[in-house]
């Protein structure tokens, strides 16, 4: 039987970064994936899947440049979904395949099959052949995967989860979307650029309720601009469809409304994937949601058995996932002399326009009963807001009324998920207005944001709101 | 005869800024401008135009996004010189607009005509009418004019200088441009996304001198794969126009090579715009190439006149100008509390692909004799790039090898203008590699690459190259 120094299940952004540092620092390092590919669903069917058709509805609609030039350019056929898939097969088999190098270089065994407690040292892999493995220390990072309520019936073909929905063979017309959390907001977004009448309902009366409430009205009233319907504070009765495919699939609500759709996609939470691990049979423990139980170290119940990335929950973020899998390594063997992971972290989005946040919302600030204040800037007043044509987007600043240090950055817009790095600094290192204030930024780009929202801030510390 | 507290000759960036800066903070303020517009040459005919030609040349070529999607998108037209322009014009109209807007509502009074010094404090303007106004302070920020050589016979239709290339009113066959300077550099790209064969020659055998050698050794690879033939080490003997239009513009090259062309643009140089200020007549001190000698406050050899942005000199770009009229009101005035302006600041050019930077280049780290130590990584590496299709880009950090201290950030690519502000704040407030290292980042993202630019480094300090 094959010893290893670490055995790695899941093959995921965190337990690729994970073996892969831990056989850079000389450790013996085996990776178990239960998909033919490595990638998990940060490659393959989660996050660089819908980014990557996020870009593509943005470059088949034209929305991002239409009237922009005075001519607009046109394809010479209807967009096909092939089409509409094709950069995402790309990119995702692309990435999978440089995953899989990176592991070969770095010489860790990769194990195709599914991975399964023998004891709380022995894995069993059961894919074409049956192997078992040790190992000194393990990580569980076999991820997450779509919760399925008994009343649906799904299908993977009308009726979709996150997964299948990237199985599309067709185009909807019409598209009801259950759950308004970031996976039901970002496929709500992409399919209504693409055409698509797009029903987005939500149980409670916010969507993201973590993102500041400034940000989130924003977000709502351009995604009604844009074709999606919000319907807030309801659910779904039962999901019925029709043999006829031709017919719609109807939705009776709770709020007594009925939708007819053409297709149907089922964003509301999905579970720690660890059926079959035999996780309770060797005595790692179980939370809610199927998710692994684990303290500030990423240690389960077992101290050499680890878990990392979304089979431990929240923020369940591929960027996350990827820092804690190369702590957890750090912590095992005492490698790398990475300073515990930094806790304020960015979170994006990638709605069409892109949200991402860091740090205190406003709503926090008032319930931290800290005395705060708040400066705006928008896309459109920015000179290179103005070359990119770009109507929405807009970045509040959440800042300490005394030493004007700013503890949250707010954005929604285009390239968000980009911009919001520095504002992270800002709440990291607890800086001030004043010292945005005195930086020079580019001209012209988007940065200036930064600069004109300390002094929207500053204008409403002092009472009077011209611009300097 | 109307008494200012100040009065600005000039209203490009800086002058705006300081104009509005200071009647925020109540003062009587008067601006000069003697062109019929607001906005100077970072508005009208300089930064602003060229930025917006730079995306409108990669919207119109497809050049971003050619064969990414499997599938094109085209124009139904020939793209013609008029909607190469449309943008441009809406955008820096647009933007003119709106600075003077804001002058007014800060009631900064606008007198159109050209200044000129009558006394220490008094200022004669000469526009539809005369108008004399005296002032406590006088800000000089005139700008830059393009440099003419006698031997260049410009007649705004096929010589051209940075200005005129404006107003072509149909596309070149060939260019040549002359001066690998920050203008030349960026026209060339942009003449040769739009189709153009461009040959730009440079007296020196090395473009943008002041860039790290690796991001420049770069751009002149992509530039080259692009259409722009570099020429080096030669400079032009005489530009010999025929009469006849259809006939090529000849060019005889100190080389002994000769370029026939169809356009010819000269950008080698601006001079400070003072001429007919009367500076000489009242003590205000002029350097060489007419640009307004001042301290590091901005103070010129006449305390009570300050001059600000190009009229100054180096580094002459929008973004430091516009901090020098600021940083100038607050000296005049004692008003604001803001810091001195940061001495550390971002650059960049605006070619196809942008090139940024901040802090030292290699070569400077060498010259000072510094330990230092290099980490790259590529954009073609970053999941966020492969959905971009990014073929070219890269960030390279120069860091000291005892401490990790970061202390230059270089990128060529993609919104490296933009990207380089989280470098900025590493090299302001000396982060390290590990402080990089222990950052989450949005995935994906482009920001990523200072993450696996640290590893590289680490790598290289280490001796192996493995990616973590």
């Amino acid at each position: 039987m094959e010893q290893y120094d670490l055995a790695v299940i899941g093959s995921g952004p965190a337990g690729e970064k994970a073996a892969v540092k831990a056989a850079y620092f000389g450790l013996k390092v085996a990776i178990i994936e239960k998909a033919p590919k490595v990638g998990g669903a940060g490659i393959l069917t989660g996050t660089l899947p819908s980014k990557t058709l996020k870009e593509t509805a943005l470059y088949f609609s034209g929305k991002a440049d239409r009237g922009l030039y005075g001519v607009d350019r046109q394809f010479t056929r209807e967009t096909s979904v092939e089409d509409f898939m094709f950069r995402k097969n790309f990119v995702t088999t692309n990435e999978s395949d440089q995953m899989h190098d990176n592991l070969v270089r770095h010489k860790v065994d990769v194990y195709f099959g599914k991975g399964s407690f023998v004891d709380q040292h022995t894995i069993r892999v059961t894919g074409e052949t049956e192997t078992t493995i040790s190992a000194r220390y393990i990580l569980i990072s076999t991820g997450s995967y779509p919760f399925h309520p008994d009343n649906i019936p799904f299908d993977g073909v009308r009726v979709h989860d996150s997964d299948t929905i990237l199985t599309i063979e067709r185009f909807p017309k019409t598209l009801a979307v259950i759950g308004a959390g970031v996976i039901g907001c970002e496929y709500a977004t992409i399919f209504a650029t693409m055409g698509t009448k797009v029903y987005l309902v939500n149980y409670s009366d916010a969507i993201l309720p973590f993102l500041d409430s400034d940000v989130t009205q924003s977000l709502v009233e351009k995604m009604s601009k844009d074709g999606v319907a919000i319907l807030f504070k309801t659910s779904f009765e039962s999901v019925e469809v029709p043999a006829d495919e031709s017919q719609p699939i109807r939705i009776p609500l709770k709020s007594g409304e009925v939708l007819e759709v053409d297709m149907f996609l089922y964003a509301a939470g999905r579970c720690g994937s660890t059926k079959g691990l035999n996780c309770e049979g060797i005595g790692v423990n179980l939370g809610p949601r199927e998710v692994v139980q684990v303290d500030q170290e990423y240690r389960t119940s077992v101290p050499h058995i680890f878990a990392v990335g979304d089979v431990i929950g929240f923020p369940a973020l591929a960027s996350t996932s990827m820092e804690q899998g190369r702590e957890a390594v750090g912590t095992m063997f005492n490698v790398g002399d990475m300073k515990q992971v930094s806790k304020v972290y960015p979170f994006a989005i990638y709605t069409i326009p892109e949200v991402s946040m860091v740090g205190l919302t406003e709503d926090e600030a008032k319930k931290q009963g800290l005395s705060y204040c708040t400066g705006v800037a928008r896309y459109q007043d920015m000179p290179r807001g103005k070359i990119m044509g770009v109507q929405d987007g807009i970045l509040k600043l959440v800042f300490n009324r005394e030493d004007l240090v700013i503890c949250g950055v707010h954005m929604m817009g285009n390239l968000a998920s980009e911009l919001i790095h520095y504002g992270l600094t800002l709440v990291q290192d607890k800086k001030t207005l004043r010292d945005v204030i005195s930086t020079i930024f580019n001209f012209p780009t988007l940065h200036e944001l930064y600069k004109y929202a300390c002094y929207d801030g500053l204008g409403n510390l002092a009472g009077h709101k011209l611009k300097k």
